[in-house]
């Protein structure tokens, strides 16, 4: 099976969107804009190695790759339309392809996104999707709008898939039920397309946790020129991880793991009853972490007892 | 220097286009749509050792990743607006990153690109360029309208990159200045995105030559259902090459070479004026190389005395 063989036996699918004029086949695809929506569009690599274990099972590695795009547009409250994948493969497999581009194609159905285009070479794994969404024209979140007062809300829990990671790299022996669960968040993650879309108008700043609470929201304060006191007692987590692990393991785990796609957004108090409704509407659970200060960039994780806590590592950082 | 420094230096320049409204720094780039205009978007990612030499020089090697996806955009005949960058990169070198920078915000600025995004990681170099750009609304050129007696055109000149790596890799021996010609061709190629917007309502169909004029020109056929004579003699390369190489040498550089990057398009011969003044225009020399025929998919490549010649090897294909 040569490259052409492949585009057109396992790629071009059919497929929705009112806004694809023209799909995958030619020198680029052609989108045409709607109405009254700006486009949100953004762009994720991911290396056999670094972001997932060279031997990952096909279907798991075409989940995450998508899911971590799909997450940034959950960050900007965006509904994905489009994507397109470059992917480097060692050999074309007709069995690891049918089980990558089912799970591609499963999830992007799931949420309305049509593959547009790609590039396919030969190579050590890699795959980058960029994807395209829609806002309502000025209304995406962006990291700079939180004010001093803001609640701090994060969704879902955090410190699972940092848990399985040290866990499969032998530094953590978790119980066989919790290790599970914890890989299943690591190997499939959940972007919060629908949360996101429920949070406009209503948060003030968000971005989606992905290098860990901690640094990401460094990002926000920067962006907004604000500081936070972030209440570790509330970071939402499986209470397995909460009441099996010791504070000095558990706590970096939260604060610093990682990989978790959850939102971390602010929104003013007077719109809680709305952070809960949005929760509802998408059917996820909200935690209120903290507080947005005017120390600017001093973000403080408080313990138990409302003292600083020292973090040694704030996060991932690819250079670090 | 860490990842989000990187960032900050080298990637957050000051840059103009004014349908961007929201560039480097968020979860995504918010991009607003311009009146009357479709987007056309593509992407192409180069890998160390298969698109590139891994010691190549790193302003070479931003300019090339930056200009395959510009070529995509000639080929659509659109105004490239934007583009992503994933790269990944063994260490953050400050003077290497300058180099690569300054060159890749230099070939963007010639053309009118704002870079609204990307993702940076550490590994093996890689690097994906995800491009768009907007054509008037139903015009973009695509490779489904070749019409039987079209005749076909090929810009520039072609065989000289393939000449040039050929070389490199030791399997031919070229006088100094000539390969220096070639190399500079494979190192810098020119995407010809003025003439890509002059054949806008002029050409039938359209692609750029990345993977050889005999492999490029076949998706043409079959994307329009039609065939095509070739007369060998009319393929534009370096007179050098051109006389200085023996046919069974040379034939294969101009037919199966690839990375040429320039246009291969059709177009009635009513048009003939006004693909000469699209030449014109664009500065660009224009060789008319042949005529689409009705036998579908049918390539017939005419030596001298009009007879059909074989190739082997018909171009590049990543897994063939």
């Amino acid at each position: 099976m040569g490259e052409f063989d492949f585009i057109r036996q396992y790629l071009q699918r059919q497929q929705s969107g009112a806004e694809v004029v023209l799909g995958i086949g030619d020198d680029a695809a052609i989108v045409r804009p709607l109405p009254g929506l700006d486009w949100c569009i953004s762009t994720d690599m991911l290396l056999a190695g670094r972001h997932f274990f060279a031997d990952e099972a096909a279907a798991d590695i075409a989940h995450k790759v998508l899911a971590v795009n799909l997450s940034d547009m959950a960050a900007m409250g965006a509904q994905p339309r489009w994507a397109l994948l470059s992917a480097a493969l060692p050999q074309l497999n007709p069995v690891w392809l049918s089980s990558f581009c089912d799970s591609l194609f499963s999830l992007a159905a799931a949420h309305g996104v049509t593959l547009i285009g790609g590039d396919t070479t030969r190579g050590d794994y890699v795959f980058n999707i960029t994807i395209g969404g829609t806002v309502p024209q000025g209304q995406g979140l962006r990291r700079s709008g939180a004010q001093v007062g803001d609640d701090i809300w994060l969704s879902g829990r955090v410190g699972l898939a940092a848990a399985a990671l040290q866990q499969r790299l032998g530094r953590l022996r978790l119980p066989e039920t919790v290790f599970a669960e914890c890989n299943q968040a690591l190997l499939r993650p959940t972007p919060q397309v629908a949360l996101g879309q429920a949070l406009l108008g209503v948060a003030s700043a968000a971005l989606d946790v992905s290098d860990g609470v901690a640094q990401d929201l460094q990002h926000i304060l920067r962006a907004s020129g604000v500081g936070a006191d972030v209440d570790t007692t509330q970071l939402p987590t499986l209470a397995a991880l909460r009441h099996g692990l010791p504070e000095s393991t558990l706590l970096p785990l939260l604060l610093a793991g990682g990989d978790d796609y959850e939102l971390l957004f602010t929104a003013a108090p007077a719109q809680r009853a709305a952070v809960a409704a949005a929760g509802i509407a998408s059917g996820t659970a909200l935690s209120r972490i903290g507080t947005i200060t005017e120390q600017r960039q001093v973000l403080h994780c408080l313990d138990a007892d409302g003292h600083p806590i020292k973090l040694d590592q704030q996060g991932y950082d690819h250079f670090g």
